[in-house]
């Protein structure tokens, strides 16, 4: 018996699934498009092995490890690294034990789905993971993880991954993608531009990354015209190797237009670092309509998403750091916050501005009116806690009668668990096709325009709405 | 093959499905009834014919050809006509080809499913509509438009209309409405008295609006009670000519209840044009009371539609004016923003107050939980954007549960696409039907009780609510 | 015929319906754990007859009689009681014909099922209530009321209740729950503490409850430290009757974490009746930090639910008073609002605070994620209007993929209607049930784990999140 149903997550009404089936069975194949994610470059520059199951599956993953933490089992006790160098445990057979007496809680959530996937099509187990079965697959994994073929670019090969963007900050040297460039590998794997450090006020170190962002171009980046430059020069470096988009994680979706002489005062204001929060906010703001000309200019793609409130735990952000499973969203303005930006350049039929949400209830209110009719906007997919079939449904069922299927961007896996990127992305081929399968069923799609859409939605979207 | 699916929308397993035909079966010829829309009176009154399948279909409609702009093609090259006097398209062909070519990107609409149902059962269509059946269809239209069959009033007739209500401003002088009823036609189409352009200060050209009101009615409008006594002579006018309601569209659901005197005063700030905006919401949160008090004396039901911003982009609002897509919904609070109106009127049971919202968030957690208490609120259907399948089934299923069917006033089609009329009452009435089947093949409702509520959505409670 | 469908609210689609029945046959005679809910203690110390039907049925349950004012009918006419001393309907037959005239309105609600399900399974009845079958239906339900079998006692131990919470105030004497334990009979009822009354500065002779509190405890509360002193007090109190929880309704979720210093001074102004409305926010705020520090001490759960807008119509509450079924959600934070509790407490496992929201959108964007990585953070069931089989289905939807079943706290019946809890249980249970076996069908679950969830949804969760 296997240890994933061959038809999970396909309607159980047998007509329908039927249609699901013959709709999933034309795309299953099809190449990975990853266009946003967070897979490490040094792993396909270095083609090393994976250290051990617990450091491939709980330690770097806060799905997994925050469901474990959320049941009071405490985070040092699964190896994730303190920022306040304190001790962690450090034998990953006893993070596996732990990981697999808990893994009843991943019961109904799609990190089981995605786990399980992996367990069986990557490593070729059968047996559902739990306490009596975790030394076999701690053993199991181990010993395929010491084989050539569990490498990561056999892994990317296997994978069907046809390219794969990672995220880099503005000030990295890239220089895994170099290497990567440089090996004569044939794997594509693009960095994408992330300048958050050098464009959030509120970010740690913000007036010396600016600085250290002056150092790498060459530009004074105290001024607001060589602020401006330097970005231009970070662009073009990324572009160089290989990314054709840029991300920013603001938390807010806030624009603004303001003149020049204004914007100028306020970079200098935020660089003394005697700017007020509203400053700061509008700092962020300015910077994203600035961003979107720069795209419009260079055609690299803008990618925007707002609404996490980082880092709510003090105790964790203190012992543990950044991107612990403590990011919670918060109710999300769109129609009010990105206007200054849309009247900018809203009307750009060039122009590609990928709009993401934590708030869902933006789905069919504002996000679906806005990408229906602004021809910059595009729909990302649902992304981070709305990646998995209920997720996916809601966002096809609240914004697909308002804005179609045309102005959303295709998937995105958005992780930093490799061996998850097969799974995550079947997920999202079922669900789709799922959903396809309900709209023939009840007349509101013809079949010849299901295969279409189910090909568009795998494959054609993401590299289109990506320029890859 | 027909070009809509005789069992669409209907709930796929089928003993459902079954149950859900049985019910449309039985209400499926019940005549339209009307009670809130867009449609021109002058068509009814002159019953000239409609120009050309561009003019009937796609210029007009902003359903349509915002989703055409979403996607790049120029609003003029769709001869939507400019505010700024500019050039655009005035071949309807050429319209036409760029409708059809860009038609997929409707796959999964209600625009899609309105159109075919027009295309089909209207003007008897029967091939996909598409790049290559478009001069097919052009041509096949226009001649059929050039029959008396395709009239205005012959479609009415045989849309099987039994009241349509238009939508007119306060200072419309009804002409059209007048010549229908001294024409000797027999068609029912009443006025909806819509005063937005004087008791919004934000409206282009209120103050010359509001001494317009006082020229029309012979009442000092520069005075509280004069004003007041303006609108009341206007509500007669208005009823004269049919009307059995009132319709206000504000940027907020905010009400007020203000003394006479700082009302008087409110008035004098918006009328000089220097009021503040939060005077400017305060005069038009006082006003929803004052026209609810109007109401309770001369049994008008009063709409209330808040939540929607209108004109978002910039560009376009100055180059092709209002109402061209760009009206983008958001947050609304009802709660907070009713109560002042609430705890003047809202016990009252001779008083009926129709609620809308652009605002899905609050159905349940607000308006029904409202709707359910209050006996002069009563639920409008979902509406604009949620006009469809899903749109429907979401606003049943959070509202039913807490205020049942009978605090809901049936369907409304919202519209000024004449044609799409019996498609969107249709998918109104398949949605709804899909939905009792449901309640009754999972023993939440008797079947007997089921056929009651599908006579009632469908005609029963859209009667009853707007006193038609 | 039976009155209610034995298959009621399972899957329709054949093999889904199966596998629901299958789960619901395993877990449908467990015992009812009702930890959360307001019946009253007298009934089970003096095991009084129920008057009358419409005593038993319409006059104290708002959901029903809100929903008959909400078409018209006075709330004076349905016999609830006037604050003011007016006059009400004293004939019993009278308000019970009333209700049978409007039951059509409860059409597609739960309370429609509740009530079907209580007249058939506790009385025994099943013709369709209604106006025909009214003075049936009472002659027969007073007959029943009349006999020892329907005492409250004999009705607890019928209903299968394992143990019952009830809820009193902080200044309760308990004389029921000290009665029932005197009384050496063994049903289990237990109390809740419930201190709005001394935390709310905006309660009803805030200034002199918490006065009272002082004399009953010994403590100066008019001291920080003897305010809190009395708290610890009383809880201790209600931990002598059986309490194992708090409970803590709040228009908001806001919390504090202020210095000794900040907070003594706050204690002042707010017992002065000198506050600002944002200072007594800001008490609220605090005391919800102080009590789950208090938890964190003695054990007890703390449950918080936030946003409802109490007592909405002006009119009413002079009147008829509170909970009078005008209590109105509104858009609820909890993101910002709980960091500083969660950044004092949140991290300890050893904490439950029981998190009830009446604004579903929290559900998915805010509370899974806390819920799924805070230690001290348990979601409560969805509650008061979402008791139900809709509601219950969204709540399964938006949080398991996020925080999995287990941070969830089992099912509460939150209810005043006694003879309604084995229904509302039901309810709960089948849709919980239905749930599961779509989860099954659709391979996200396997069957195994779906008899284990069952039981614990049903049954263990609830007892482990309450400590029962």
């Amino acid at each position: 018996m296997p240890l994933t149903d061959p038809d999970r997550l396909f309607p159980v009404e047998p007509a329908l699934r039927d249609q699901a089936r013959v709709l999933y069975d034309s795309v299953k194949d099809l190449p990975i498009v990853s266009p946003h994610g967070h897979c490490d470059p040094s792993w396909f520059a270095r083609n090393e092995r994976f250290p051990d199951p617990s450091a491939l599956f709980v330690t770097p993953d806060h799905y997994v490890f925050r469901m474990l933490v959320s049941q009071g089992v405490a985070m040092a006790d699964l190896g994730v690294p303190r920022a306040d160098g304190g001790l962690v445990e450090t034998h990953p057979r006893k993070i596996w034990h732990r990981f697999a007496s808990h893994y009843f809680l991943f019961r109904g959530t799609p990190s089981a789905m995605w786990l399980d996937h992996s367990f069986e099509h990557v490593f070729g187990l059968d047996a559902p993971f739990g306490p009596d079965t975790a030394d076999m697959y701690y053993d199991h994994i181990e010993a395929r993880l010491a084989t050539d073929a569990y490498l990561p670019r056999a892994l990317f090969k296997r994978f069907n991954v046809e390219v794969l963007a990672t995220t880099e900050g503005a000030l990295d040297d890239l220089r895994w993608h170099k290497a990567i460039a440089e090996s004569g590998w044939d794997g594509r794997v693009v960095t994408t531009y992330r300048p958050d450090a050098v464009v959030d006020p509120d970010f740690e170190g913000f007036a010396e990354n600016v600085a250290e962002l002056g150092r790498l171009t060459g530009e004074n980046t105290a001024t607001w015209d060589g602020y401006l430059a330097a970005h231009r020069a970070r662009r073009a470096v990324f572009r160089d190797h290989g990314a054709t988009a840029t991300d920013h994680g603001h938390p807010t979706a806030r624009t603004a237009d303001l003149d020049r002489g204004e914007a100028a005062v306020l970079l200098q204001k935020v660089l003394l670092g005697d700017a007020t929060q509203p400053e700061k906010e509008m700092f962020r703001a300015q910077m994203l309509t600035e961003m979107a000309r720069m795209s419009l200019e260079d055609g690299m793609v803008m990618q925007i998403h707002p609404g996490s409130r980082r880092n709510h735990n003090a105790r964790v952000f203190a012992e543990f750091g950044r991107d612990k499973g403590f990011d919670i969203p918060g109710p999300t303005d769109y129609v009010t916050a990105l206007k200054p930006m849309l009247d900018a350049v809203g009307m750009e039929p060039g122009l590609t501005i990928i709009l993401f949400t934590l708030d869902e209830t933006a789905y069919g209110r504002e996000l679906a009116p806005l990408a229906g009719a602004y021809p910059a906007l595009t729909l990302g997919p649902p992304w981070w806690f709305f990646d998995s079939y209920e997720g996916i449904k809601r966002f096809r069922e609240t914004t697909t009668e308002t804005c179609g299927f045309y102005n959303t961007a295709g998937f995105n896996d958005d992780t930093r668990a490799f061996c998850s990127i097969p799974a995550r992305h079947d997920v999202a081929r079922r669900s789709d096709c799922a959903y396809l399968a309900t709209l023939v069923g009840t007349g509101r799609l013809r079949e010849a325009e299901a295969f279409e859409l189910a090909h568009d939605l795998t494959y054609g979207l993401a590299k289109k709405a990506y320029k890859l």
